[in-house]
């Protein structure tokens, strides 16, 4: 089967937060209801309207089967080079080992290279070893603790 | 002496800039030159025209002692909260130790809570064991690891 990756549309904001949700880390954060709550829509428009924030989605066979976020950020660090930071990277449990995530990653490695950033970061969960070594293998280093104040 | 968190301005890039470069990672990254290379100047603009990204520097007695670079990115995750992100903390050597940095991160905490987000994140390197203790002292947990891919 074929794989797509493209930018996310507003129908495609319940299967993303099911993705979301259905995790370890996402289930208790999650409120997957009928119909969604609305703030999820607030923020699918705050992401549409944010030039340097595109989320995508990989879509097999006209289902929705993976999602990444990607954000293009300005900075003066490093001779003034941008910087790309993913997010919210998930893949439909039933579709994982598949090279889902791996074709989400090159996608936005890709589109860093484009829009001429000097890296790409993430923050991943230290309980997260599959996806830790998921990225060591796809050439990111595990150089840097991400540091987190929750409110 | 009293500190005053202010954005950054186009003629505070050049003291912004000798800071990010007077630190053991930042030294072989920056070129501090006069005139400074353009590229920081087009870097500034851009800043200053995402309305999600904040450049504050500290400043004391007409000096530029701290800076602090706020990115609020929207998100679906958590039920659509936005997180904020928290980039190049640095403090001048000679004005260490004495609560600037930790200035600018009540700043940055404060603004984030105003634009309701629902957490701070930062990446800090792993052999920056001070930079460590100074945010888990202020709240922040070693929760996450930072992971790059530099082009």
């Amino acid at each position: 089967m074929s794989i797509s990756i493209r930018p996310a549309q507003r129908d495609d904001v319940a299967a993303i937060v099911a993705m979301l949700a259905d995790d370890h880390l996402g289930r208790a954060r999650e409120r997957v209801e009928q119909p969604l709550p609305e703030a999820y829509y607030v923020a699918f428009d705050a992401i549409s309207r944010d030039a340097n924030v595109t989320l995508v989605v990989a879509e097999e066979a006209d289902r929705v089967v993976g999602c990444l976020q990607l954000c293009i950020l300005p900075g003066l660090s490093s001779q003034g080079a941008s910087r790309a930071l993913v997010e919210d990277v998930r893949v439909a449990t039933d579709c994982r080992s598949r090279g889902i995530g791996e074709q989400l990653l090159q996608w936005a490695i890709a589109e860093a290279r484009k829009q001429r950033c000097n890296l790409v970061e993430l923050m991943t969960h230290q309980s997260r070893t599959d996806a830790q070594r998921f990225y060591g293998r796809l050439g990111f280093a595990k150089s840097h603790f991400g540091m987190v104040m929750r409110f």
